[in-house]
């Protein structure tokens, strides 16, 4: 379903092309200062406009509809929604019958049966990662004793992260990308064991980012290279501080208080200039398929505050879950 | 909360050395073959033995005390325990002070306030993914068009897996290995955009077996390093085949037709033979610990059926959202 | 939390005098025709303007924003808001100190201290049924083969319900009264025993009516003064229809395929045009309250709509998780 | 589903007949002081035995299988057991053609196509209130600073309850009741608007015990006779106290400060043993039916423990979810 959480619970809902796109909010606490320049700076680093990001220019003003009075949120459902506008649907009708590869189109179709808002991917369109951003800013809010960064630390292979964009748009190509998130001042103690540890938490919530394809934690897929003597994190302090922290900060789904540290693989994006082949799925021939417009050479670069956002969300539930969060804004 | 799934819903519990650890499902289909031998494959696959896991002998016979009737599933909660036996808590009480490394020891004190049953990693216990292995049996004949298997692809960083193991265990250390689950026959279609992507739930779920530290999806982290024009999938066929799978079989969060293939990390066993350093947390100062016993010099050996069985049970789940199972078993 | 429902779920969000209220479906199935006018008629049923209902004109236009194209939808979040307009806040701002006798002024400061919007109710006010009826044209859709018809059985302790009106509002009074709901051809097995009985889940929605004061199936409260063989209903066809229906078409929380029969109390308006007596939470003094504008002489008016909608949203969540909505619509 | 609740979440399983029956609790704080002796009160109460309930001895000893160590709950899933003895399979078998009037035995074979456990009404039995007392006596820890008591205030349309009892005992027939519960000490602001108000919470769970055919709070269907100015509670303190208490403790949704008042309709015992009409769903025809064994004259006599066990269920996690829970056990 489209919620994540269970006392600090998001929705987010819209298509690209439509009238809006949004984010809903229940169970964020009353009190909390909240006003659309919040919003801002976050939405401002995920926005087009970037060296190999898309120039379009969107209509990035969030909206506070509801749960918002006096500067304050009240403690009732938070409704905060961006208008969509300079959309240009006529570039898309032609793809109906040539899905693109890497994209939904094919999925949407078979799930939907036909119904699908198709134009500019619809609900599926990484658009949908601008209310995410503006959920996570409600988020951090909620989570304030805790300190949230990402960043991108490798694009296209290799750490020369602008000389990989720049090769890549002079050729019409993409490249994907490694963002590593970091989150500090975390309290031990939250998660649960199994199904719901901080891994599944963060890693569900995750892979809801559009273009993620992998997740690893601490030393991650390096972890299965390694002996235990060499993993194991020793205690040095009794809050719990190991001298290294393989483990990214959680030992048996909960959190120790070190550091959680988790990296994501973001594919590249799927929409190129190069010519591409695919399958015309009324006539059963192959053909060519060039995206026309402008893309993001590597959307990895958009991609941090959105991880940052999306971790947020799940800090804010699991903090109010366990009743950590003092009610100081 | 200790719960996964909407329609086909799972619970474990008990602790290593209390008296049950076991499954139970709710939202089991009516009807279904199901009896005591049934599990026995499955458990076996799982169960101590192997040269490098520990030979310690347990009770591993399911008893399938609600939820069946006459041979079948009744629709009606099923629950499925085993009863435990052999256990030496004398062996753990002395741990309580100095937490062992990589264990959730320390973290459980810190979630449970020193209420948690601390023999032998109680609820913890690795031994809780016998129960899980059980509800991956009925998940299995849920989802009986689908194929699952897993693989250990690696371990110890090399392919010599026997070799790997051999040398961790003649020096009482351990190693950790690379998992492999590749689903065939799945339906296109499942899965949600964002929160309830195929992805979200499959991590979810393999983020719940201890000592996983990383997942990835086809190309996974290597798709980080890729171009798009590279990455991209191919349609050659009007049911979705693509020529290669770097996507893993999903598109958007939801399956494609194409097989799903994931790989996860799991780290080294926790629990090895050298002497380690750890902190006494009751003196503070640092001390020598040696973990008595026999131990599993790579735990990565008994996970495969362990993760084909959480992807059951996703995959139960998901089919029945999407109206996808034959009612014939 | 502000949810209900598995698989057909809504979400109603917004304040009485702020910028929307508005209704979120997600898991709506895929091409369902609906178009803005498809709301009118239950929204007209709902609206002001009977006698005895208040005359305030309310811009209740429905704005489909996402989740439909083309006329139909297409299975991504559904969201209908409504634009608030004509709102007189200043008529609410004196009373925050002296709550409203039967209104959630109190509560709600207790609640979210202080925070929420008390504007006209802010997010408690019956306005939010406005959405809730939205969510019911749509939920109506998808139970198509259900029939659900609510009727207003007396106001006031009466079966005279006009005249009992007219008396009420002459003295600037208000009444309560009897909403029965009656649905036809619906399935027999719908509901879980025990937590998901289909009354657990009728009277969970029911009471999310504001002035819902009790519930009761088949002979309800009466029940409880009869005897066995007076209210046991006998069979007297192979497809369970019964002589009798004391059990208002449900035996141990699930559907027998007879009618299912209930009835809400709906208690009399809070707001009333006579001097009332409350205390000054300021002060701690008691004093006159005054509620001025025009009012509801009686509530339950408009309640039988609203009782449809949310009957409709439960049957539609039920429907789809017994897989028993056939997709012609 | 099966569960009920989000942070005190309670699941219940087994069948009448099988081995066991028993109750899970997810999301118990760890701490609690807890040990079987601590049930047998209040299965007591709810046990066999008294005049006009069934003398058939169980074996009702509660097992404490998982989630206590030392005598303190874990805060691990909690389970208790119990198991089935003395039970006669063979009363049963020959009623499975004659659905019996006012149980589930037709909806249980419509549901689950003829698998359920038909021995003893299976996991529709009453015996399944047994666990549900067990958890109750956990969440009156949780919930320990408030007071929750019911009683029975009417049986078979009368206060001379005992006289009625005897009088349907002698002429083999059985009668229904009024169970009216009261909670005291609770503090104001609890629960949500709309769709998890406090009554749509008790509601669901109430009618999760079997038998149960109405509810209301405070004046209830009185209400729906009542004026405005008649109903309306005054406030006399600013800790919220009213003058009368026609709103059961509840405003909006949420509870006000005073008592939580409300009362369930139960009907007459389905069991009765005079001789009743049934349809034979073989042959078509109509056949007299007289049910062995010994029967409740008045099943409303063993529900006052169960009301308060359910009330207590949701309390807990209503308290734990305000964070109003002190961790003084």
């Amino acid at each position: 379903m489209n919620s994540f959480g269970q006392l600090f619970r998001i929705h987010i809902f819209g298509e690209s092309h439509g009238s809006i796109v949004g984010a809903q909010i229940d169970g964020c606490p009353a009190g909390i200062p909240l006003q659309e320049a919040d919003f801002m700076a976050d939405i401002k680093r995920r926005k087009s406009g970037a060296k190999g990001t898309t120039p379009r220019i969107e209509d990035d003003e969030p909206i506070l509809e509801t749960g918002v009075f006096n500067g304050h949120t009240t403690g009732a459902p938070l409704t905060i929604i961006f208008r969509n506008s300079n959309t240009r649907s006529s570039d898309y009708e032609h793809l109906r019958q040539t899905p693109r590869p890497g994209h939904a189109d094919f999925v949407a179709d078979e799930k939907f049966g036909g119904y699908q808002d198709f134009r500019g991917g619809g609900h599926f369109s990484g658009r949908l990662t601008l209310p995410l951003v503006a959920a996570g800013v409600v988020a951090k809010k909620v989570a304030h004793m805790v300190s949230i960064s990402a960043k991108l630390t490798e694009a296209g292979g290799t750490e020369q992260i602008q000389q990989a964009v720049d090769t890549a748009m002079a050729k019409g190509d993409s490249i994907g990308g490694i963002v590593e998130c970091m989150v500090r001042n975390i309290p031990a103690g939250l998660g649960e064991p199994f199904f719901n540890s901080m891994e599944s938490q963060l890693s569900h919530m995750a892979f809801a980012i559009p273009a993620v394809k992998g997740i690893e934690f601490g030393s991650g897929f390096e972890s299965a290279r390694m002996t235990g003597s060499a993993h194991n994190d020793v205690f040095i302090d009794e809050d719990g501080t190991t001298q290294t922290n393989h483990a990214g900060g959680i030992n048996g789904g909960i959190t120790n208080g070190n550091d959680v540290v988790f990296r994501i693989a973001v594919k590249p994006t799927s929409s190129i200039g190069m010519v591409q082949q695919t399958l015309n799925m009324k006539t059963g021939e192959m053909s060519k398929l060039q995206i026309g417009g402008r893309h993001d050479a590597c959307i990895a670069l958009r991609v941090p505050v959105v991880l940052e956002s999306a971790t947020a969300v799940v800090l804010a539930d699991m903090l109010l879950q366990a009743q950590k969060v003092p009610r100081i804004w």
